[in-house]
């Protein structure tokens, strides 16, 4: 008999961490002590229990107030319990006779976040396993409306299409995926403003960002929406990572003009801590326009003659079929949390970035890329030896070693771990990014100090 | 303080059903039930446990003996262990730093599964949310391979291109969600053999399916494979549902000839009963076509500065950005099963299903639709007004009008649960899909008693 007990313990105390993030192994190394290989024969109970404490052990502790590698962190109890009962009740959401309980969450978180964007006369939308295809949903919706034909046709006679986006360097990448994907093309994806390549080509939409993943930067959506209406322009925003600021009476100012938007992509797996993956995509339209551009009828699963409304039969929205009831997750806390401390998570988490980035500008050797516009926090770390450098090249090629090796000493002590990439012509820049209400400013001293401790030979 | 215990009981007799699969009510009377609405306030976590009862009461219970809705069915508990533990350490594959041990686990699962199909000198693969996207990913191989430059520019100035499907009844319609979704559109899929409609249209890929929704049919792969490897087309396989024939030395030779194929999609959650989801996609190209055509190169996540070897970095083979760690829940269960457990499951399986076949063929008033070529037996249910009636339009009217009634009896009851459909010219038939161990001879025989109860008045 095998059993399985799972604790979840909220009052532990996270602000002294006991584990390390991380313990790193190369490949090599943790292929030897996996034992990967797959037999003929099975592996006895005892065996494969150790299996699952091996799997933990060599994970990187997410959960961790000291883990700022992504854009979701920490761990949001009510949110993991759905996730649990989501897995233990295994089921799909193509039709509400298979999932008539998540079908009906889903249907009300959606109403609710339509309702925080202010969308007055309502919409529709669908959760999706991750923001990128939430921002593939948007391109296909609105060459959809730009002309139906093309699903039938296919593109082989279309003028050339265009997206424009707004600044290249950080719109995110799945947009160019998604062109890829779409028979559109990354060369047919434009930056803002658009340059003389675009003669004889079509815009269909434009993406704006709201929360780029690496500065955090966003686009004023009201101005782009004065530019989208007067030329019919479908706009979509990607507030993947953004759009939990809209909880905030404080910081909904980031994206004013959302109202008036034609899609959103928005996943409460990021800033709002549901479990991975909770992504929502989100449209304005009335005409069911999600359904028919997404259609295929399938007679075995979407019967018409069924006894019940098979309006509440959600999958024919989907590219999908298997989709998986991520909105319950996301259900769940809001229902324990309320909106309010959903409010206070998003102030408190910007309010310590903000504490970061004038920790920062208190240190020697630290230097901010940017001034923080939500909670990104972006910077270099000089070593002594750099300090007193001129500006120059020079100066900038020898900074550009310090973070991955930085990053390199970190991973193996475990201590923490956070990100580092160049950006467009800048040199490597550490980014920090605070999301968990576990993580304390002791957290963000030690971070900063750590990052000194690490690179203070280079 | 929330505390959760979840407790997994292996040694629990399923032989006898306690509960019912499901309790049935209609929308608006599940909302009422459910409270749905999301406050400014959270509630009290005394409440919250019993929303978490209330979603559980009220959704089907895919693992009861008695459900065969679907293509999945029944409890893997080492899988569901593996779900339960995926989800607490929450992340996502796209880099080694972050899903160390999940990586290792992905490319285990499959380098094995390439191994059982049969590609000698070995393949590359990745795990997506569910198979339709495994299928969307052979047609953007194949069209990346028959032009890589369509990803850069776009099919703007392309020929026509066309997908060559068998079976246009049974494709599953997710080749067709995503011929529209890419941009190639719905009318451009054909079915073999082609029409004249072909005219001036370049196919570039071939479609098979190895175990159909509906049916269960196999397409003859090996023939198949010789016209593709005359013409220089890209053959994939849509093996979700008829994959696991592979474990299997009585069955494999449904698949004879997979070893020649490009691509394969295998969803183990289906037969195989890892936790949803759970689905490969495999291709044999071994010169990294799967990350050249999907790859965007993002700064902040595949720096090439890194400090391992960063191929094992394999998030940009994904369209997706988040990609969850699928491949330990098939992982941990062949750890534990070993390949002859898996093995001799399949054979209990299609054992199972030709049992209910052969009852069926004794029962007065049960008439199979076709002898089952795999787990599914598809039959229509004659009630007693219908048996004396001459086989004519007039008959398949009435007959047509019968499942929909039994299904909505069985759903109102909650005795069992089983699909039915039209398929082309073909009156409403049931569809029962044998899967679960936990299935046993009982079951079956109760299958067609309560169906013969529940329409014998009709």
């Amino acid at each position: 008999m095998l059993q399985v007990w799972l604790l979840v313990d909220l009052d532990s105390d996270t602000s002294v961490p006991v584990f390390q993030v991380c313990e790193w192994h190369s490949p090599e190394q943790l292929k030897k002590l996996l034992d990967l290989e797959l037999r003929d024969r099975g592996e006895p109970e005892s065996e494969i229990l150790q299996r699952c404490r091996d799997a933990i052990r060599y994970s990187v502790k997410t959960s961790h107030p000291r883990f700022f590698n992504q854009l979701y962190a920490g761990m949001e109890p009510y949110s993991m319990v759905a996730s649990f009962i989501a897995e233990a009740v295994k089921t799909n959401l193509y039709t509400y006779e298979v999932a008539p309980v998540f079908t009906l969450m889903e249907d009300a978180v959606l109403r609710k976040m339509i309702k925080v964007i202010g969308w007055e006369e309502g919409g529709d939308g669908i959760f999706n396993p991750g923001g990128s295809l939430s921002n593939i949903y948007a391109v296909n919706l609105a060459r959809y409306r730009y002309c139906p034909d093309f699903k039938e046709v296919g593109m082989f006679s279309a003028p050339r299409l265009v997206i424009l986006t707004s600044q290249e360097v950080s719109c995110h990448y799945s947009i160019s995926k998604g062109a890829a994907l779409m028979g559109i093309g990354t060369k047919n994806v434009y930056t803002v403003p658009t340059d003389e390549r675009c003669t004889g080509a079509v815009p269909f939409m434009v993406n704006a960002t709201a929360g780029t993943t690496v500065l955090g930067a966003f686009d004023p959506i009201d101005e782009i929406a004065d530019i989208c209406e007067k030329h019919n322009l479908w706009l979509h925003v990607d507030a993947c990572w953004g759009g939990a600021a809209i909880m905030s009476k404080k910081h909904k100012h980031l994206l004013k003009g959302i109202h008036r938007v034609d899609s959103v992509a928005w996943n409460p797996h990021k800033m709002l801590m549901a479990s991975l993956q909770c992504s929502a995509f989100l449209v304005r339209d009335k005409t069911s326009l999600l359904q028919r551009c997404h259609s295929a009828r399938a007679s075995y699963l979407f019967q018409q003659d069924k006894f019940y409304d098979v309006s509440y039969d959600t999958g024919d929205k989907s590219v999908q079929c298997s989709r998986k009831p991520d909105a319950f997750k996301f259900w769940l806390m809001w229902k324990a949390l309320g909106s309010r401390e959903l409010e206070q998570r998003v102030d408190r988490a910007l309010a310590m970035a903000r504490y970061l980035a004038e920790e920062i500008k208190k240190r020697e050797g630290f230097r901010l890329v940017l001034e923080p516009e939500f909670a990104n926090v972006c910077f270099w770390y000089l070593p002594p030896s750099l300090r007193n450098l001129p500006e120059s090249p020079e100066l900038w090629k020898k900074l550009h070693t310090v973070a991955p090796v930085v990053k390199q000493r970190m991973m193996k002590t475990g201590s923490m771990m956070t990100g580092y990439q160049p950006l467009g012509e800048k040199a490597n820049f550490f980014r920090m990014v605070v999301i968990s209400p576990q993580v304390s400013r002791q957290d963000l001293d030690f971070v900063l100090d750590e990052i000194h401790n690490l690179g203070k030979d280079l």
